[in-house]
């Protein structure tokens, strides 16, 4: 008998669900069985940047998985690197690297630890700092970490290796990141570490650390990138293509019945892995309205956030406010003209006034390229005649950027406020 | 009137004298008359590994070099890196690399500056240890200063970039020593850095990082390396190329005169610059015999480290033992046999036992390369048949192997002892 074989395979299933990888899914059995053989919880590792306290449905995916380890019985250490934060980038090179001081450190921190008790169970989860083990690490002491691991293998880490190859710097403090990443995973004797597919790296040098301080290698979860609300870029603040936790329901719920369809599918798969392929399978045979399901999944994220009634007003106020006007509830953004249908309208101004572009100028290379369309024609010029064409006479317009941009232009009495 | 104009330029001179590089001599030059002018002495600084505490000849050309500093007034920071030796190699691939406990460290640099003071003025010498201000480094300071230097300029370094190329593995701990022996310069206030041609990325390194911390950059001299006896290699103990600093003043002659003419005058040119030319003019017009010359350089280094008087009596005595028997001065090696020239000789095993070979394998390969010579001809099989040849008949046979190592190899009774 292995093992694995005492291990509960539903629970692992729900351990396994969603992720991009798992190195790997025999040994996170073998780890649970032990743990449960022991009587004592697993160590799950989460990693954190203490600059960066505003969180967004994006970092909800990984605490999902943390909070799917805490149901179990499990202890998630969320781990705030303060040690390099406050150290910087000595280098100078990176402006968004700035060293922060304790005071801001201290501050960020607890904003954070706030927001991610909206998802993980307090009571299961230890918050560290790794200044704890890194400040009492002398220069020999790192001398020694970097002796475990080669300039090769660190140049492999995908942005190292384009860096190289572009002859772009790489500071040398920049190689021992990861390295220091990995020490806390020894420091934090972490048996199983989860972070974002892009961190797949990382976790694995933390893996290898371990086994070469004849440590039980930490097992390693890595789990997709939540695209943001424009469905191309990663979902981030700074991009301005996030759905914050902290918004108000109503911003919240508006924000996700804005994504396409399409992308709806996608959030669906990140942020409710156990119910993604049933709802794909329920607008595919037509028996659920995708408009439906967008606005269950939005529901749901109000529902975590602020709960399950303030969920059911925003859904409400959602409606009242726009499918009572019959506007498409996708790719929906509303600018107020209050006027009629003018003769002729200049286009660059309107894209940037709607948000769909950031600037006139962006604007009119984009209608050069031939990416704008209006009521579905691609535009010819910056100018638009409404007049040229007696079949719109419609005063709101479907102005559509590429594929992921559109908004509908309502003029006149009837724009909503 | 510039600062260098006050320098005295036959000072200058003599510091510049048989080195391969000076970053820069101009910088040598104001830094020579800051120093007139203020009134103190430059610090000049010469790093050491505390591992190989055998002087010999190879050591002696830095030495040399900071002996001059030292006769016009200045200080040499003899620097040993006991912080890096006590560390040794965490990767655990190079053996060579052990990690030396404090007692060997300091056992060995005892032995060390004994035998550097044999060319160095005690009272003008500091003796440091890097452990001083590398101990109380920690890993956050350590990781400031990588960010000072990039991956791609550490790269460059020959030996790096050689094995980066050939995918031979490099720890990422390498790349922090060149750092590491940088900082000691900052730490000492180095005004100059001397080292092997070899050291010049290294002493560039610290140059560099005194002008990130604001520091005048610190000037240096790289010397040319010894070849060791011969002609091929580094002078290296382990090769058993060397002529050691406390070897008996007839081991020290004997090993000189057994160099070739062309050798004599690269070990002049390294180890008696001011003499080289003058020397090589005599030699080339026919004033003065190669043999001469060589007995010259012979008696003055054994002069250096055990008198005049010894070196007298050492080229006596090689006079005695050797030129009475018309044997030829350079590359000879005796081989006792003991007895009267056999009519087949197994030539493989005379060039191990007589040292030529390492071993009986390497001889076969180089007979076969047909790069061994008895008496001007090429071998052509692993046995001699002294028979063969009516003009053989000598008891004495010159054996060659290649173009550097040759011996005379004298049977019977008129072997010397």
């Amino acid at each position: 008998m292995t093992a694995s074989s005492a291990v509960d395979e539903a629970a692992l299933d729900r351990l396994v669900r969603g992720t991009t990888a798992v190195v790997s899914r025999d040994e996170l059995s073998d780890r649970l069985a032990i743990a449960a053989k022991e009587g004592r919880p697993l160590r799950i590792k989460l990693g954190a940047d203490p600059s960066a306290p505003d969180l967004h449905l994006g970092h909800t995916v990984v605490l999902n998985k943390l909070r799917d380890f805490q149901e179990l019985g499990h202890t998630v250490i969320f781990l705030i690197g303060d040690f390099t934060a406050r150290i910087g980038d000595p280098s100078g090179r990176s402006e968004g690297r700035r060293p922060l001081d304790p005071e801001e450190i201290r501050r960020n921190a607890a904003t954070y630890t706030d927001q991610v008790f909206a998802i993980l169970d307090r009571e299961r989860t230890e918050v560290r700092m790794n200044s704890e083990w890194m400040d009492r690490m002398t220069a020999s002491d790192l001398i020694r970490l970097c002796g475990q691991y080669t300039v090769a293998r660190i140049l492999e880490r995908d942005d190292f290796s384009a860096r190289f190859r572009e002859q772009r710097p790489i500071g040398i403090h920049e190689f021992l990141y990861p390295l220091i990443q990995g020490y806390d995973s020894i420091a934090l004797r972490a048996d199983v570490e989860v972070g974002g597919s892009d961190q797949r790296f990382n976790l694995l040098v933390g893996r290898e650390l371990q086994k070469s301080h004849g440590m039980a290698p930490q097992i390693i979860m890595t789990l997709p990138i939540l695209e943001g609300t424009d469905g191309v870029q990663k979902m981030s603040k700074s991009l301005g293509n996030y759905v914050g936790i902290r918004e108000s329901p109503d911003e919240m719920f508006g924000k996700i019945m804005s994504i396409s369809d399409e992308l709806m599918g996608r959030w669906y798969e990140i942020l409710e892995p156990h119910d993604a392929r049933a709802v794909a399978d329920q607008v595919r045979s037509g028996s659920l309205h995708p408009r439906e399901a967008k606005a269950r999944l939005g529901a749901r994220q109000v529902a975590k956030f602020h709960g399950q009634s303030a969920a059911d007003l925003a859904r409400e106020r959602f409606d009242e406010r726009f499918r009572k006007h019959e506007l498409p509830e996708s790719m929906v953004r509303l600018w107020e003209a209050g006027e009629s249908l003018p003769p002729e309208i200049v286009v660059p101004a309107l894209l940037t006034k709607s948000g769909l572009t950031k600037s006139n100028s962006e604007a009119r290379r984009l209608i050069a390229q031939g990416a704008v369309r209006i009521d579905g024609r691609v535009l010819a010029s910056e100018r638009y005649r409404t007049d040229d064409d007696a079949s719109n006479r419609d005063p709101v317009l479907l102005v559509e950027v590429g594929k992921r941009r559109a908004c509908r232009v309502v003029f006149s009495g009837r724009a909503v406020t």
